[in-house]
C-alpha cells in the first residue's frame, strides 16, 4: 500500500471492468487480461492511481480465479508502475472463501464487504464468519481492505473491526450509492456518511464514494466537491 | 389500526415473547398462548399499548402458525380491548411466504422488514420479492407495517415503497439497535434517524425504537426523551 499516494485530492479510482457488463451488453468493455491493462494504462496515464479489479473466465462471467487475478495483477505493476492494485473479492465472482482466493497474491488493496443488504433482485450475502475470514487474509497477507459500505452500519462495523485488530490500518471506505434495494443516491444520507467516516476515523480519513451506472456521474461530484475520491 | 392511540406521548410498545428466549434460558418467559394473554394483560393494565407478538410450537421454538397467531389475537382483543395487536413477520419464525401466513387474520399491524443484514451469526435474508410479497398482502388485508430499519437504507426503501402504493400509510418505522453486526447502539445514529424520519415523512411521523438485551433500557430512555415510543 503506498500510502503516499493515498493524499488528497489526486486519488482517482479506475473500476476496471466491474461485475455486471459483458460484451454482449457492451462491445467496448475490455475482458481479457490484455484488455483490461490496455485499458488500465490509459487510465493510469491519464492519471488513474487506484486500479479496482474484476477479471473474468473464458465464457466472460465474474470469477474469482486467483490466476487470472495473478496475471493482471503482474501487467498491471509492469505497465503501470506506482499504481495501486485493489483486487475485487465481491460476491458477484463467487461464494464463500473463493471470494478471497486471489489475496495470497498480496496486492496492495482489495475490497471488502462487512455487511449484507439487498440487491436489485436478491440478497448481497456477506456471513459473519466470511467477513471475518476474508479480513483475517489481508491482515495475514498484508493487503489494505477497501470498506464498501453499502449501508451505514457497514461504516460502524469496520470501526469495530479496526478496534478489534481484524483492520490494521485506520479504514478506507468506499460510499456505495444507487444501487436498488440498497442505499440510493441521497446527499443528505451522503453528508452523513462523511460526517461519520471523520467521526469514527478522524478528521484525516480518506473515503471515497461509487455511483451504481448513471449514477457514477452524480457521486463522483459530490466526492470530489467534499474531499473525497473520484472513482471513474 | 387506531390511529387515535398513535399519538405521542403515550405509545407503549410491548414485545411479547421476543423470538428468542426460550423457557429453558428463563423460565418465566411466558410461551404458550393463555401465558402471553395473561402477561399482555398485565402490561396493558399498566398502560401498554400495542402488543408485539410472536409465537411458540408446542416445543417452544418460534413459529408463524397462523392458528396460533389466530388464538393469540382473539385473546387479546378479548382481554384487552382497544390495544394495538402487532404480528410479527420476522424470519426467525420461519422461512419464505410462511412468515406472512398470519396476514389474513388482518391483525392491526404486524412487523415487516424492508432490507437485509447481518445478524451475530448469520445473514437475516429479507429478498427483495418476498419483501415486496409480504407489503402486498398487508396492503390486502388492511395491516399497517412496523417498518424493523435495522440499518439506515431501511427508512429510505420505506418512502420508496410508501411512494409508490407498496405501504398504503405513512411508514411507521422501528429502529433496532444493539443486533451484533447489524446497527450498534450510537446515539449519533439515533438522531440521524429520527431526523431522517422528519424529512422522509414529516414532523409528525411516529417512530419507535427497540435495544436488543441490555440495551433496552438506554434505548427506551432515548426514545422517549425524544418523542418517540417507547418498547418494553
Ligand atoms: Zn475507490
Ligand atoms: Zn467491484
Ligand atoms: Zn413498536
Ligand atoms: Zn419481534
Amino acid at each position: 500500500m503506498k500510502d503516499a499516494n493515498m493524499t488528497k485530492p489526486c486519488i482517482i479510482c479506475v473500476a476496471i471492468t466491474g461485475s455486471l457488463p459483458t460484451k454482449e451488453n457492451n462491445p467496448a468493455v475490455p475482458i481479457t487480461v490484455a484488455e483490461q491493462i490496455e485499458s488500465t494504462q490509459e487510465a493510469f496515464e491519464a492519471g488513474a492511481t487506484i486500479a479496482h479489479c474484476h477479471v473474468r473466465d473464458d465464457e466472460g462471467k465474474p470469477t474469482s480465479d486467483p490466476e487470472r487475478f495473478g496475471r493482471l495483477k503482474e501487467g498491471l505493476e509492469k505497465h503501470c508502475p506506482g499504481m495501486i492494485v485493489q483486487l475485487s473479492t465481491g460476491g458477484r465472482s463467487g461464494a464463500g472463501q473463493t471470494r478471497g482466493g486471489m489475496l495470497p497474491l498480496s496486492p496492495d488493496m482489495a475490497s471488502l464487504s462487512v455487511g449484507s443488504n439487498n440487491f436489485p433482485t436478491r440478497v448481497y450475502e456477506n456471513p459473519p464468519e466470511l467477513v471475518d475470514w476474508l479480513a483475517s487474509e489481508m491482515v495475514k497477507y498484508g493487503v489494505k481492505p477497501e470498506i464498501e459500505a453499502f449501508d451505514l452500519s457497514h461504516i460502524l462495523k469496520a470501526a469495530d473491526m479496526f478496534k478489534k485488530g481484524q483492520i490494521a490500518e485506520t479504514p478506507y471506505v468506499q460510499f456505495v450509492m444507487g444501487v436498488k434495494n440498497a442505499m440510493p443516491v441521497d446527499r443528505d444520507v451522503f453528508e452523513y456518511y462523511i460526517k461519520t467516516v471523520h467521526r469514527l476515523f478522524g478528521e484525516d480519513a480518506n473515503w471515497c464514494a461509487a455511483g451504481i451506472g448513471a449514477h457514477q456521474i452524480t457521486l463522483n461530484d459530490w466526492a470530489v466537491s467534499s474531499g473525497g475520491h473520484a472513482r471513474t
